[in-house]
């Protein structure tokens, strides 16, 4: 998650509390201000939540629907439009296969490499044990596990660092319709892949299961879109999904088809996608999700059933699975209900300390360890660290537990006596997904209350210490685990005081617990709670599951942001939220918009749209369009809208007329001829127009968006902000009165104002 | 569901087909034509798919952001709108507790009248089926029934005929954004409670979940409101939740509430809501409506778990619930899938012919029984020989079952030898709801397939001929009785084919059958599939139920179209999909749009507006506002948009002031005035404006929206019903270059472009 951060100096944070009234001159001020900040820094980011970041690109949600675009719809007939409704849902087939196969492969190569170094560990361990001499084995355990996350976290720093961490804050940004630099590449994909495998190999406090979401995201992107930049492959298929309308949506597809494989949530991964992305709820759209979500936890069913040997019996629907919880032995009653908000409450405590104590950490990493070399010793340092305190909590924990009929997969048996585990060895001894079922479903009594407290403690600052670190890794199992073992901690306790009540038991507490931690953490709502029913696979937890979620959220937000969020805004990323600030209604488009606006005419000199394509200073990528020559009867009103993009592949194409021949028909062009410079267009700089062609004109009129939306400049932010968020838009020019272009509304300028604690502020603007 | 329709004549369709080029000319005659239409009979009802009404009004999703509503906002601090949040929350709680409370109501008194019913008919069958005579019990079942039937019908037909059928109809509409008269009154709530308890004592083959979702919806209106009509109190709270925005946000919450009441399926719930009405899905909003839905399934749960007298289990989440379908006795693989899918093709096919005999029988009713003493003549008839028809098959039915061991709450002898019970009478002797269940979970071997067969045939066409009918009643229940019914069958058939294979149990293909034949009904797709999931209570079966439905929606789309659909445009309700017409980009705004527009000045006359409102010919709801006195260098631009509700309270309040004394301040009106009169505004016509006042000017400026959304005239109609639908506005401005006003889009434009068997086809407009 860091990756985008390695300056080490902060940049002065100039920004501006508004009350009542916002003061014009004084925001003008402050843009004077932004454009004497510094650029000879290129490289440098900032790492302050009040600053935004220019550096990022939006989608564009908005179909430009110039002449070409019309003629194209308007040549495909019924038929036609089957045609491309039926590769949408063989789209979504293969989005939701491939990422099912992508987690059946992670699975069953961490489960191999990981029972090979668990097989080893332990067997050096029993040696030692009766030897003396276990301060081998540690040196044994700690020495695989940095090994193991070096060349994890080496290929992340090094070849790809925009795979590191969980992907889930990344795709959240490309849902909300901002461009992450390669994040749906399929190098991003391969380094993911190997680098989550050994992270979670390496023993590190991650899991596997956020990583699977942005897995999916690229799978989507990648076949959606019919070719690879990173294999330099371009098949010819679905061309006509080459927008980012298109790319965004099959996106969504598979960011679902990933949850819905880590988790076995098909209809929880619908809800994540819907709930970070969607602009418009749209019942087709949904239902083809729906579609990808639904096979993709049914491949991965499938294969790990047949690789399991039971091949028809479809029991592993997603890469983590809690277990039945049954109702008949752990059903709740309506007593329990405060009990579990008030594990609400803690939950949302300690996910905000979780938070509090991860921010300070990414603090202090954007300043000091942004070398990848650094960051690659770190995470050697944690792996080591991880296997020490494991190894010493286990040495010294003197919890044994009777080896019959339970269900550990590597029990130590340490200094216990013989038929007897070290019962800290599960905890800590075990992939952390085993670990939080172990804690679901063991009977009472197979942990003791100081083996738990201890382990949550550890364990804690181990995750929040992760967290961040340059590996591929994600964050909910952890969480899952931290909340599972104090969630059974507290049940214990609570079978304690009311001397063994039957409906106290740990599992189901361990079960809240888990959701507190996790929802204090991430502070996710409905999607989460259909994940977590989904994963139990009980329909009755759902009400328990959504109070203390909601419960966890309201005093999470109390304190601090959610993790994602958090980091989001450490990256200074223009966010878009669900609804302008409350408060926001006193701000119009007016003061809202970027102005003055660079307007093209109609027909320009190609010398004039060089010049401004090539500087560099405002770097926009839309131009309003307006009337050529306006006379007195004529008001130079909005005629439509330009893209960069467009008048790039236009210059390509040298597709102007001399001036003199105003009259010749300029060289017409198709909408493959854009298509196939998507996504990424040339820079300006690589094409050579001629002194001569300078002086040519070009005619936009059958390229430029002839009905971009438009608001006038009364309209409240609140309005403004909705039109923009509702339709997904790029660019919302703002007119007068006559039609005449006043402004232009981007992401930036909407994404700047926030509701803070003392009311609206609005962040500054850097360009990096 | 044919309340609205009572025409005896078929009004002339005439519709026009559009190719490639859309003629404007032909448009206009067809405009002129209109207008010339019989106005003579305003009674009547066009009843033909071809045709849109325009009695039926627009909701408006969008503010009208005037100075009024801004200055409100603006004074409002950040405390304040935590206040309005925690209301909102607070309302969405009571929303549930009084659904599932509803829900409760209905469940106990329904199963109380019916097992009164059951005891005295199965008392009386048991008396006669030894002496001899067994026709008096017909009788007396008969009769019981037809009375029943008549108290529910007569209420129904005679006090509020909008409480027939489920109402899902009217909900999808209103959650469209068309306001049906009457549809969310307490009156019609109290109504479909009754109605709906008395059709199923009655023994009607109806479900009493559909109506369900409509008394969410009535709840929800009333409670956010603060008020009630048919109680003509107001009860001064949530003031300011009185707009359409908001009213439509908690309706969604209602309706979902409704379905998590009937189904025990929050998830289901919310996901109808959205599915059917979300404009633009809000991350607050959906976690509102899922808690008023978590809190409608655990109100309904805990009060149901204490009436049946184990008060902390908790194992009620709905009106229906399917059982427990447990992995490990009815789990499915792999192969069975094509089954499934072929299981979804019959569903399919099975619906499409439901639907077609539901449209002929619709229409026959239209024609010939639209007289409420008619109509309630016809639930008696109906009744009666449901009674009948039930009788005759138990009658004949030799198909006896031993009594040990089963699970029948009323268990018919008749010509069984002792100990045994008549298995035909489980299906047909019960609610509808016991029997689905039944049929799910009796073990093998307890129907024999002629009892199948013949009930499936028999209570297909009962179904059928109850849809429609003058009483409040639902089709999931009889749809899911029916595909259980001939699911079985064809689990049965498969069991003998595959020699008794275990993995053909005849309870999991019930769940499929039913599945497929609600799916071939209704055409739900997402939110259906999570209902089942969540009435199954498992969510393994979620794949092959998403299969089955997908299949059998493709298949009965390909036939006809869905129950509810058909009903919407047999009602020509002008709904909008989610898309405009895949075909359409060759119509522009300009082509689409109402023209020429009455347009308002900035300073108007008294009389003009009075004469405007007036014009029954016209009858418009939005006025553009124009500049006052264009000159050469101003453009008369569009200056905003004012509804007729506002103008209409602007005049009752007397806001004007004399021509003479323009510098006057004219009155000032707060927007509580404009919340007072909300939903029903006074027609103009109880408005006295004296001669002298027509003389006085009005200053709209004030409580215009200074900025409407407009379109330019050469927006094409995809883009224009994107921004239409997204936004959920009721009236959209088209402008030309210079700002003027050159038309107006509303809901029945764009309602107006469908796509027909041929291509595109633009229905007729008729004012009734």
């Amino acid at each position: 998650m860091t990756h985008f951060l390695f300056s080490p100096q902060l940049t002065p944070s100039s920004f501006l509390r508004i009350g009542q009234l916002s003061n014009v001159d004084l925001n003008e001020d402050i843009r004077e201000l932004e454009t004497e900040l510094p650029r000879q820094h290129p490289n440098e980011i900032p790492h302050n939540e009040k600053l935004l970041s220019l550096k990022y690109e939006s989608l564009d949600y908005d179909n430009s629907e110039n002449q070409l675009f019309l003629e194209e719809e308007r040549r495909i007939n019924h038929t036609a439009f089957r045609t491309v409704e039926i590769k949408r849902w063989v789209i979504c087939a293969m989005i939701g296969i491939l990422t099912g196969l992508v987690a059946c492969f992670i699975d069953i190569v961490v489960e191999n490499l990981a029972g090979l170094k668990y097989r080893v560990v332990k067997g050096n361990i029993d040696k030692f044990t009766e030897k003396g001499g276990l301060s081998f084995s540690l040196l044994l355990w700690a020495t695989l596990n940095a090994s193991v996350v070096m060349v994890g976290s080496v290929i992340v720093a090094f070849i790809e660092p925009v795979a590191a961490g969980s992907g889930i804050p990344q795709i959240k940004c490309y849902l909300n319709g901002v461009k992450i630099p390669h994040v749906v590449r399929l190098k991003t994909l391969v380094i993911k892949v190997c680098g989550v495998i050994l992270s979670v190999v390496g023993g590190l406090a991650v899991g596997k299961e956020g990583p699977m979401i942005h897995s999916g995201a690229v799978i989507a992107a990648g076949i959606s879109q019919g070719r690879s930049t990173s294999l330099k492959r371009d098949f010819k298929i679905f061309e006509y999904f080459r927008r980012d309308t298109e790319k965004r949506d099959f996106v969504s597809a598979g960011a679902a088809a990933g949850v819905s494989a880590a988790f076995g949530a098909p209809v929880g991964g619908v809800l994540f996608s819907l709930e970070e992305g969607a602009s418009f709820w749209n019942q087709f759209l949904t239902w083809r999700i729906f579609f990808a979500s639904m096979i993709s936890t049914f491949t991965l069913n499938s294969v790990l059933s047949v690789y399991h040997g039971n091949a028809w019996d479809l029991s592993s629907p997603g890469l983590i699975n809690f277990g039945r919880f049954d109702n008949e032995k752990m059903g709740y009653t309506i007593q329990e209900i405060p009990i579990f908000i008030f594990m609400g409450v803690v939950g949302g405590i300690l996910g905000a300390l979780f938070n509090a104590l991860n921010y300070w950490l990414t603090m202090f990493r954007i300043r000091y360890i942004h070398r990848p070399c650094l960051q690659v010793v770190e995470a050697m340092l944690v792996a080591a660290v991880t296997a020490t305190v494991g190894f010493v909590m286990i040495y010294c924990s003197r919890d044994c537990q009777p080896i019959q009929g339970s269900t550990v997969a590597y029990p130590l048996q340490l200094f216990c006596a013989d038929g007897e585990y070290n019962s800290m060895a599960t905890a800590f001894f075990n992939t952390p997904e085993k670990s939080v079922v172990n804690l679901f479903h063991d009977p009472p009594g197979s942990y003791n209350p100081m083996t738990l407290g201890m382990f949550t403690l550890m364990y804690f600052f181990l995750a929040c210490w992760t967290y961040g670190l340059t590996v591929s890794a994600g964050v909910f199992i952890p969480s899952l685990l931290i909340g599972a073992a104090w969630g059974r901690l507290f049940g214990i306790s609570l079978s304690y005081l009311t001397k063994g009540s039957i409906w106290a038991d740990p599992g189901k507490y361990a079960l809240m617990g888990a959701a507190a931690q996790l929802g204090g953490i991430v502070r996710m709502t409905l999607s989460l709670t259909v994940i977590m029913m989904e994963a139990t696979g009980n329909v009755t937890y759902g009400f328990p599951i959504m109070l203390v979620l909601m419960t966890a959220k309201i005093v999470g937000d109390y304190f601090v942001e959610g993790l994602y969020d958090m980091h989001i805004q450490l990256q200074s990323v223009p966010f878009l939220h669900w609804e302008a600030p409350v408060t926001s209604h006193s701000l119009t488009a007016r003061e809202v918009m970027s102005a003055p606006v660079t307007c093209l005419r109609r027909i320009e000199r190609v010398g004039t749209v060089v010049d401004i394509l090539s500087d560099t200073s405002s770097n926009h990528n839309g131009f309003p369009v307006v009337e050529s020559n306006p006379d007195a009867t004529q008001v130079a009103g909005l005629r439509g809208l330009i893209l960069r993009s467009q008048l790039i592949v236009l210059l390509k194409h040298k597709v102007f007329v001399e001036r003199a021949n105003l009259s010749l028909v300029q060289r017409r062009l198709k909408l493959k001829d854009f298509r196939d410079a998507y996504p990424r267009f040339p820079p300006i700089q690589s094409i050579h127009v001629s002194q001569d062609e300078r002086e040519c004109m070009i005619d936009l009129s059958e390229f430029m968006n002839p009905s971009p939306y438009t608001v006038p400049q009364e309209a409240s932010l609140p309005r403004v902000f909705k039109l923009f968020r509702a339709l997904g838009l790029r660019h919302l020019v703002v007119v007068d009165n006559r039609n005449e272009v006043v402004g232009m509304v981007t992401r930036k300028d909407l994404a700047r104002y926030r509701l803070g604690k003392e009311g609206l502020e609005e962040l500054s603007l850097a360009q990096t």
